[in-house]
């Protein structure tokens, strides 16, 4: 079943060398999920062939431009595209008085139900759940109220072994019962265990999203041990000050947050613009945590399998 | 002296095959306008290598978020940059309201002065006037407010007759004189007529922009005898019900204006996203108005030399 993570955008607030504002897509299992929408967010979709319209949820970490300014031209491209699903919108509370007094003003009514969904800034929240997935969203320390994303997949089938069911000739309506973990009695009343025919459950897998924020205590419960961390990282240690001044994170300071937390991955955005070459922000976080890797727009990241 | 015109942005609303919303960039002696201000303007700028902080004045024709989305972008990363001098933006009265919000919510206070000046969508008013060049807002007709914005060179200077003042060794200081037209006598009190010294002033340029309108009979004196007219054509005439129902125009119909007002040259934009190949509109222009051309993305266009 398909989690993966695809970067539309991984610069910080000044777009520069063809890097563009924040925004990802998730894709889980064929549904996409979209974290953020930066100025650029709905040409960058089309650059990579997503298809804005299969995406249903969107999520806004804060007000910061760089964060949503995309928001209102993806809604209205939608819209003029004819899209007649429901659209859930979950991000800070004033998000809703931004984006109505824009249709006010462009004389815009939507052809499609935008649902918007206030989010929490000051404390965690379960803001979707559906059994094989649930995302929650916990405070960030920013400049202005924030919040992170984590995505957790539900508890997941066993797999079936495909040999030993083939060769027992296990008929084909049963094979479901099998993965959830129930035996098979054939005519003759010849009891199969299940978990002699399957494989365990893989574990099941999370991500997270933080960005924008300074390293504080409070937000690290919230992303134990997921297997893929995109954590910002605006600056370089030696910039600590700025990055405290700003309420943002070091490099260094990632691979660190990933080492505490148990992360399986880390994965660096949210580049200042004074980085052209980001390799030295790479080789940063790597000296403390060792599975990190640099995002890049135009790339899928699988979450949770090892590398 | 230069006067061109570099396109960013010649999509309709829904910004497809790597076309992007409206947005358009005036050099006019090396000072440079922005004409609207689509998402991702400030990364087409940085693309085509024209420097955001030069620009000092924006004119926003209308609130159809294809023509603004990419301002508040634009007007934060000025202000990250630390951009300190005055910014004088010119648009439709609630755009004022529009960018006020955004600020409040992202706890941004401009380094710079944003100097705002609603237009009048009900008639034309000069908005911007210097010796060398002038501005006009006039009425558009579109399902919002919605104004064009035409430029007009001021007087041109003579140009010398390089040669000639050269062979009769006049002194420096009196060859500005000589430009505008004052005759000069020597030492002996030998006259030396300025129009025998000079070649006549050029006439003067203009450039008009309209987008976005249906075609009506009012705005053609305000773009009388142009020589640049950017004009809309968001669909061939064979949708002309559907030009009509949603305020805009043919490319037919902008051939129709441009050999009505006696422009010298028409520059197409604007296209609906349901147009790839665009050749068949500028055929379909050119049936009407010979001198008519695409307009392209990251390319210069000059106002008002003969071809």
């Amino acid at each position: 079943m398909k989690f993966e993570v695809l970067i539309l955008g991984n610069s910080s607030a000044t777009p520069m060398y063809g890097r563009h504002p924040t925004s990802q897509v998730i894709n889980f299992n064929e549904q996409l999920f979209l974290i953020d929408c930066g100025e650029g967010t709905q040409m960058q979709l089309f650059r990579y062939g997503v298809k804005s319209n299969r995406i249903n949820h969107i999520f806004i970490s804060h007000l910061h431009g760089d964060h949503y300014l995309g928001l209102v031209g993806l809604l209205s491209s939608l819209h003029l595209m004819g899209r007649k699903a429901d659209l859930h919108l979950y991000g800070p509370p004033a998000l809703e008085e931004i984006i109505e007094i824009q249709f006010k003003h462009s004389a815009t009514v939507l052809n499609y139900n935008l649902l918007f969904h206030p989010t929490n800034p000051n404390k965690p929240e379960v803001i979707f759940a559906a059994p094989a997935l649930k995302v929650t969203s916990f405070p960030l320390k920013h400049r202005i109220p924030c919040t992170g994303f984590r995505f957790d997949e539900g508890k997941r089938a066993a797999t079936l072994n495909a040999e030993a069911v083939e060769r027992l000739n296990i008929p084909t309506p049963y094979l479901r019962l099998l993965k959830k973990g129930i035996d098979y009695a054939d005519a003759d009343g010849k009891l199969y265990r299940a978990e002699d025919l399957t494989y365990p459950a893989p574990k099941s897998r999370s991500y997270a999203y933080c960005s924008d924020t300074m390293v504080f205590d409070d937000y690290l419960s919230n992303i134990q041990n997921v297997d893929l961390l995109y954590h910002e990282a605006t600056f370089m240690h030696d910039m600590l000050d700025r990055a405290k001044d700003t309420f943002h994170t070091t490099a260094q300071q990632a691979g660190e947050v990933a080492k505490q937390v148990g992360a399986q991955k880390l994965l660096l955005g949210h580049y200042s613009a004074r980085y052209k070459d980001l390799q030295p922000l790479l080789e940063e976080s790597k000296s403390v945590f060792i599975s990190t890797e640099l995002s890049e727009e135009g790339s899928w990241y699988a979450v949770g399998y090892k590398q």
